[in-house]
């Protein structure tokens, strides 16, 4: 893995989010986007070569959502970047990972994604992310 | 912020949890340290300039163990790395953030650090660290 790429993080209100994570990192949102396949609304604001991307779920039914509902906001997942995610999806699912999907998704910030699952990652939901050039 | 310095992970078990997160980050655990201060074992692992640190109580009244009662395994905390300590918490305290401690304690891998209250932070649990020199 060659960075943390960026920390997704669940949140109510974008505005007000945006505002706080503006105060906290002494920076600002530089990227606002709506990622339809996961039915959120993302903003994006840096931390040195590192992401913090806000998460606000755009329909009831949206994963976010159900997360901030069963634990509030707060960190949703963490994105790795990865040279190359087909790569890492077969070295992973060897390692005995289970993967989220069988083929790379369609991610925020015009990347190509892959997410693994909590359960056998001690909780944590991954993200693996390669640029899609 | 100049960038994640690292994650605090909660875990059960630390071996076990050493072994999975080296399996998924590709890499070796390069370090083990007590934190007194905290009452935690910590294991810290690479994913390019960022850091991963495990973190494992070491007795039952830990925040660890607090944390993992209520919350299950996963992220504990997200940590940014800051030139000037007691700058950014003047800084953060200004904009309104509530600090953990009024002076920056000693934290692992020779830092210095200080929390903020999650409450004002979307229900991140934020830690700024600098490099102890």
């Amino acid at each position: 893995m060659k960075k943390i790429e960026h920390l997704g993080i669940a949140v109510k209100n974008l505005e007000e989010s945006e505002k706080l994570f503006e105060s906290l990192l002494n920076t600002h949102v530089y990227k606002r986007e709506y990622v339809e396949e996961q039915k959120v609304t993302t903003s994006f604001l840096r931390a040195g070569n590192n992401k913090i991307e806000l998460l606000k779920a755009s329909s009831s039914d949206s994963v976010i959502n159900k997360f901030i509902e069963k634990r509030g906001e707060g960190l949703h997942h963490v994105a790795f970047s990865v040279s190359d995610i087909r790569y890492e999806m077969a070295r992973l699912t060897k390692e005995g990972f289970t993967l989220l999907s069988e083929e790379p998704q369609n991610g925020a910030d015009n990347k190509l994604v892959c997410f693994l699952h909590p359960k056998g990652a001690n909780g944590l939901l991954v993200e693996l992310v390669q640029d899609a050039d």
